[in-house]
């Protein structure tokens, strides 16, 4: 079937940037020796998580509970959830998980490992504990204080918890050389001063994990990472491409529409809103309209209706109604989030159909 | 089973208040004498689309082909697509629901007119249709000119159309009372400048459709209009209560969520992000935070990653880890169309879970 035989909106994969992009990763992480551990909110796709996994990656990481069950339904078998978990239900799941897979769990209180131990001691199963610290972006992990390493301690005393290091996530790093050589060089301020932490209080830190796409390309100027941890790279997407990070060519996911309504004057009305796309403007705050229409860089989709997305036609340009355009997200990870398959496309052809099995899994 | 037992984050129906909303919207419009047919993309719940039946609606509203076909399977027999059906795929479609339910479209072209006029003849079924105009929104409609009034005429003699009147859509009224005054006369005088042109052509407009919620309740104030289809106000929002249509007591659903960190400095993370409540702002622009935090309204819910919601605690302000809270979304639609089912409840009691079926049919 050619892609315009398909309904619309539809989201495509192209499957030959995605390979690219997950050998390229690949590559980088063996030449730098890290372990690449990508993260699956992307695309929360297990088809498309097994395919890192025989390029190369060690494991995956996933963000919610019910993705690590799908995934490991899927025969996944190492997967590091990055959240703290919290709550009866979720602890009863944990543990079930923990026995048919190895599990590990991003923490930041000895509250939340002490939860874990007890319900893993009960259980009689084993699960990997990394502690996440705070580098500035202010969302999750411990201060790097050293009121903070009491609690470390007392989680490695913990029963049935597997020591897996630590975890940090500084967020986008992005922008003109300058400014990025100077964020890395604060990280890398951060990082030092937790080594020294940890290594005054003889707490392992051989094993330290970080990064995300912006810059997982120089993840080799951090110091002393052993893993990373991107997603979107897998996809790419417009923010990526105005962060530096990748380009246009590298984007494996488009969204296909139609244009449906061309009765208002210099407008032009596509059947893909903020339920299609994703509301998301860009992260850096720059061009803030919704989406990169491939092939007309002169058009700019002014504007999200739920359903509708506004083409602001520049004097004299036209598109018909029925005419067919690919739209390049902002934010590809809560776009895909929204729907419920990609259709797999070589070129022009579809080839296949994957389910986005993650999606909707919310708790 | 408490709301306490759920799992978090989970969409809560307060069918008490989902109940009042129907019933106040159903008895202004019978008192104004105006068929009230509901935009049920809000709730997506074939469920909550017979309980507007029931209290008094004409028929449905849906954005999607696809949510349509879902609506019929469930029973609902008068349903309005208020978008333009465009596409082969969606044409053979189109017309095997119209030989199942009451089907109307609300479309602003001849093309798309001949379209299903050709198709609906091929499958022997009727489709009704409405011509939609422009009223200054500037999305989808014909413009109010005089050279609008041949598509309009020739739109009438396709064959196996059935004129089902005239559609607007004014968009968001809302702000102070002198500024929605203002609003409403400009939209009278466009209102006043389509009859006059229909009316010299001799083309039937005792048919008028318009409204949605922000100004809903004073749809008699508008010239002539004999529907109103209004969505959010079945739910309510942060939206509606910020534009004046609406009380946080009348918001009949919200999100709960559990704190599951607060290492950081001044900060509780929930586990509600972009991927449970959408990252909408406010329409208005004003305090762009992203939701209203139930009880907590000194609280700010900052920021927001795709799993976690980030709220600033004031000065001396703590929140636990394990802590339940509730939030009501910005913008309700979104935030339901990024969930499976929602949890039904009367006071703290769950009673009932709903899927929302029709989340995913973006086709």
């Amino acid at each position: 079937m050619n892609i315009y035989d398909l309904d619309t909106p539809a989201l495509l994969l192209d499957v030959a940037r995605l390979d690219n992009n997950l050998q390229q990763m690949a590559a980088y992480c063996k030449r730098h020796k890290l372990d690449l551990r990508p993260h699956t909110k992307t695309h929360k796709s297990p088809v498309i998580a097994h395919m890192q996994i025989e390029r190369g990656a060690c494991g995956i990481t996933v963000a919610k509970l019910g993705e690590a069950e799908v995934m490991a339904d899927a025969g996944l078998t190492d997967i590091l959830i990055q959240y703290p978990i919290v709550g009866e239900a979720k602890l009863r799941r944990l543990v079930s998980l923990a026995a048919r897979c190895r599990l590990t769990i991003a923490l930041d209180s000895l509250l939340v490992a002490k939860w874990i131990s007890q319900a893993a001691t009960e259980a009689g199963v084993e699960v990997g504990v990394r502690v996440e610290f705070d580098t500035g972006f202010r969302r999750c992990g411990l201060p790097i204080v050293p009121e903070s390493i009491p609690q470390v301690q007392a989680i490695q005393a913990l029963p049935h918890l597997r020591w897996d290091g630590i975890s940090v996530y500084y967020g986008h790093i992005m922008g003109d050389p300058d400014s990025r050589i100077a964020a890395i060089a604060h990280e890398n301020e951060q990082l030092d001063a937790l080594y020294a932490l940890l290594a005054a209080a003889g707490i392992d830190h051989s094993k330290v994990s970080g990064g995300n796409t912006p810059a997982a390309l120089q993840s080799h100027e951090f110091h002393s990472l052993t893993e990373i941890r991107p997603g979107t790279y897998a996809l790419q997407d417009r923010d990526m491409v105005d962060a530096g990070a990748a380009s246009f060519a590298d984007c494996a996911l488009s969204v296909l529409t139609t244009v449906v309504s061309t009765s208002v004057a210099n407008r032009a009305i596509i059947d893909a809103g903020s339920k299609t796309l994703s509301a998301d403007g860009l992260l850096s705050g720059a061009k803030m309209h919704f989406g990169y229409i491939v092939g007309f860089p002169d058009l700019r989709l002014e504007d999200l209706s739920e359903e509708h997305g506004h083409i602001l036609l520049g004097e004299g340009r036209e598109l018909s109604v029925g005419h067919r355009l690919r739209i390049i997200p902002n934010h590809v990870c809560t776009c895909v989030n929204l729907h419920d398959r990609m259709f797999v496309v070589d070129g022009e052809e579809v080839v296949d159909s994957w389910r986005i099995e993650c999606r909707g899994k919310v708790v």
